[in-house]
């Protein structure tokens, strides 16, 4: 692959495509310490990428290499199949508007991965309010004993980068996520590319 | 109260009834150790119960006595007021048709949560497919430090009860789940009760 090949999501921006049975989406963390928020319906049936089928499935919350990503309906929609970052989450929802100014007391706009998904999705013709859970590569939630969420500092080094196999046709949005707390306190690009499998 | 307003899921099946804004919403185990598996809808707009915006506002996965859970665009649904049990999940998914097949190789049908739940929507017009992660009252499901999910058996005793404030109008469905792992291998009813706020 050559750099020409790869797609670069402005910070606090997202973009929507569609992804190929086969195809490999790769997301890559170029300047290290960026999440990139990812969400997929299937193309022309209802299903949607679900958290709580994966984790169950998994039996686990941190999904890497190996691990699939499945829909509501319990069909794989992405197999993880390279992985240099090695921690993502999966508990939480995108950041949105509401979320700043409940828990940041936000005044104003302030961009947010839940209104990038949505319009990623409106030209495929797609619901946004039908966005759920997001898959949130590179970013560093922790579950302590309590049950106590920590999110911590990306773990992810510039250039680190997660493939994933689609398994089903889909619409896929992604963005590089506009929330300070989740990015060290920085908003910075994410690039993705996609290679036929 | 007396036992006459209280009405029972039978083992296995679920119900699906209207809640109004101050409305509460108890939840009873009549015989201990029987997991019910909640999801709502906002009446009369998109909003739906979104375990991903409780967890994050609670900053914590284990939701008990003072604890919101929120819609996906943010706003108060249900506050927990009352919780005898102290332990219900809130990162899995109602139990599935596939499930069993995937997890446990059944073959025929099962009854499950996810059939159940969309059973109990359908007469309020709710297309089922839009269910999430639900809010699985009594079950007793663990995160350990490295990730791994495990679910225990239910903490609830007979007669314990978690009891929910109604924030909104909303349609709720409920179930007496129908999964032999999360129920400590029998099949159990679940009580419930509406009283005006």
């Amino acid at each position: 692959m050559t750099d020409s090949m790869t797609a670069r999501i402005p910070p606090q921006h997202g973009r929507g495509f569609m992804l190929r049975r086969g195809q490999i989406l790769r997301v890559i963390d170029p300047e290290g310490e960026q999440v990139a928020d990812l969400f997929a319906f299937a193309a022309g049936d209802p299903g949607w990428l679900s958290s709580g089928r994966s984790i169950d499935y998994a039996g686990k919350i941190f999904l890497t290499i190996g691990d699939v990503l499945y829909s509501d309906d319990s069909r794989p929609m992405f197999t993880i199949v390279a992985d240099t970052a090695g921690r993502h989450d999966f508990l939480l929802t995108p950041c949105s508007q509401e979320m700043f100014e409940i828990l940041y007391r936000h005044e104003g706009h302030h961009p947010s991965c839940w209104e990038n998904l949505q319009l990623a999705f409106e030209p495929f013709g797609i619901d946004g309010r039908r966005i759920g859970t997001t898959f949130n590569i590179f970013m560093n939630v922790a579950v302590d004993p309590a049950g106590e969420v920590i999110v911590g500092v990306p773990s992810s080094k510039a250039g680190d980068h997660i493939d994933l196999v689609a398994e089903m046709d889909m619409v896929v949005a992604l963005t590089a996520c506009s929330a300070e707390n989740s990015n060290n306190g920085s908003f910075k690009p994410i690039d993705y590319l996609v290679l036929d499998g």
